[in-house]
Order: C-alpha cells, then sequence, then structure tokens
C-alpha cells in the first residue's frame, strides 16, 4: 500500500487503531489526531495505561474472571452464596448479570463457547477446572448461564454430561425468557433478571 | 464513581480510552476487552506507536502540516508550484484536497479558525507565519480554503486585511454553489441562493 498521510509516525498510529474491532481508517485519523492534540504526559498515561494492563491483569484462580488479584473481588467476598455457581461465556457476561443485582452465589467464565467453526474445542475453555471445582464439594447448583445460541447449546450439553457423575449436583439453565439468537451481554437487564429468578432445571431435549 | 469492573486496571484502561472523542464506555469496554486478547508484543506495538507518534512527530517549519522531517514531503517537492500557496484550517483539509489531484501548489496550516466561542485568536494559529512567508516574495496567489462557516468567512476576512500590504498578491477562494452531483430541491436556500447569484457561462468540458 501506498503511504497515504505527511508522516511515517501518523500512518502507522492510524494502523494500529484501524486494527481495533469497528474502527475504520477515517476514525482511527480521527482519534490519532486527537491524541497528537493532547500534552505529551497525558498520551503517555493513556498508553501506559494499556500496556499495564495487559501486563499486569491477572484472571481469577477460581472463577478465571479478569482480576487484580489472585482471586478476584466476588470470589473472595464472605457474602456470596458459594453454593451456587453461574458458568459463563466471558467477563462482559458477569457484568451484564451483577448488574441484574438478583444473583448473590458466585460465578466461572469459561472464555468461550464450544464451537468447531471458529476451531474452540472444550478444551480450549475452563470446563476441566469446573469439574474439578465442584469435584471439590460444596457446590449444590451450576446455573448455566451460556447464550441462547446453537453453540451455548453445544456447550450446555457438552457441561452437563462432564456433571453428570455428581448425582447430588442441581444443573439449571435459565429460564428462556431470553430470545433465541440473543447475546446475553446485550439483552436488557429486567428480562436477564427475570430468566436468572426463573431458572429451570436442565434437561437433554 | 463506584468501581465498576472486577479490575481497577481494566477500569482505568477503559476511562482512558472512553475519554477519546467519540468513544462511549460500552465501546471503550470492547476495544480494552479485544487488547487483552491479543498476545503481549501486540499490545506494545500498538502503545508504542502512539507514545512514538507523540513525542517524536513534528510540523513542517515551512507549512506547519504534521511531518516526520523539519520540511514536508510537499513543501521539499521540486515539482510543486510554490507560487501558489493553499491556505487550509488542518491536515484532513491537505488530505482532502491532495485527493483530488486538482491542486500542484504548497499549503500552509492555520491549525484552526478565528472562534471567539472557543477561545481561539488570531495569535493562535500560524498567520503571522503566513504574512512572514508571503513577504519572502515567490508567492503569486494565496487561495483560502476554509470551510464556509461564519469562523471561516471571518478567517478569510481578517487574513485577506493582514495580506493587504502586498498589492501585487492575489488572493482567491473557494468557489461555492451547489454540490456536484446534489439534487437541487434538498440544496439549502443560502448556498442555492449564491449559487444564482455567482452564476457562470456555461461552457462545455
Amino acid at each position: 500500500m501506498n503511504q497515504q498521510y505527511s508522516s511515517v509516525l501518523l500512518e502507522k498510529a492510524v494502523d494500529e487503531f484501524a486494527k481495533l474491532p469497528g474502527i475504520g481508517r477515517k476514525t482511527a485519523l480521527r482519534l490519532v489526531l486527537h491524541l497528537l492534540k493532547l500534552d505529551v504526559a497525558t498520551v503517555d498515561h493513556f498508553a501506559n495505561s494499556i500496556t499495564t494492563l495487559r501486563h499486569d491483569v491477572k484472571h481469577c484462580r477460581v472463577c478465571h474472571n479478569i482480576s487484580d488479584e489472585e482471586v478476584c473481588g466476588i470470589c473472595s467476598n464472605p457474602l456470596r452464596d458459594e453454593s451456587t455457581v453461574c458458568v459463563v461465556e466471558n467477563f462482559q457476561d458477569v457484568l451484564a448479570i451483577e448488574a441484574t443485582t438478583q444473583f448473590h452465589g458466585l460465578y466461572h467464565v469459561l472464555g468461550g463457547v464450544i464451537s468447531p467453526m471458529d476451531g474452540i474445542a472444550p478444551s480450549d475453555l475452563e470446563i476441566d477446572s469446573l469439574v474439578e471445582r465442584v469435584g471439590k464439594g460444596g457446590i449444590d447448583e451450576i446455573i448455566l448461564a451460556l447464550s441462547s445460541t446453537m453453540e451455548g447449546d453445544t456447550t450446555n450439553f457438552f457441561i452437563s454430561r462432564k456433571l453428570s457423575a455428581f448425582t447430588d449436583l442441581k444443573i439449571t439453565v435459565l429460564a428462556r425468557g431470553i430470545s433465541v439468537n440473543d447475546e446475553l451481554q446485550y439483552t436488557d437487564e429486567v428480562t436477564l433478571g427475570r430468566s436468572i429468578v426463573n431458572r429451570v432445571p436442565f434437561t437433554i431435549k
């Protein structure tokens, strides 16, 4: 590609911003020109917040959610109900469920759903660690709170099979108040809250 | 504000992204979570491209456009017509005019337009350096290519007054009228009115 701007440095910065999801070259240029107008300390602070995050952020060793500590604030909170674990796909889903204020248990963040199309196998997800966690005892109920998609359903099925040895364990899914093909993180809070309250036993259809 | 996420580092990075123009907190979170998924080297490269740009980018000492060198590629190009200088507001305007391939002279980037509402005075802009540049001789025509707004018109007026001492200098503005491919019925009244008053002889191109 030919050079488009009068500055290679500018070109490179725009290229980097344009790699971000949903950011085109016009938007990237606008953002970069905005950064150019800020003072050096502010821009350094911006860049630092990114590198520090990437280098220092951890995943909670219990629930695998994004955390600054070895064990996250939810898992280490004595007021949360340790006997109920809600299995979610990612960080945003934890945010979405926390926003409903309807759930007081702990989480287990899978890091995705099983998706042969995207090359995501069960071994890429935190499924074994979930089974191990249940095996340690103290968990009465697993709520499968995955997106209502084919991949989510497949993952629900896979997990329920993996957990079938624990005969006393109650496995539930979110009530089907959420529409088919909806992404969990974009579901409105009332619908999502109700579907947690009205969760039903998991059955294989 | 209360902490919203399970990680202060994440919170800070989202805060920084959300300061960018046109980026809300949801988009900021999406961008930051995307960066978290990339490997460390890629994220370092991204952050570096921003700090390097801010620290090392220069403004051409002739036209004040963004440049990696003391004198930019347009000003140092011997094929460009040095006798015609196009006065623009900012870097994007240079890009826009270059994209037309209709202009072969040099530029002068003001860095904005006079705007008392935004606290931008003539002394904040590269107007004195324009007068100085014209004073050195060799410039036959100044094209005022500012936005067709009250601020643009004010700036045009101010510059033309400042340059009035150079009696041989031709000062022009961009032609104003209806846009190419515009439907007449949707053109605003002021533009349409002006384009009737300033009508030109019909020629077959």
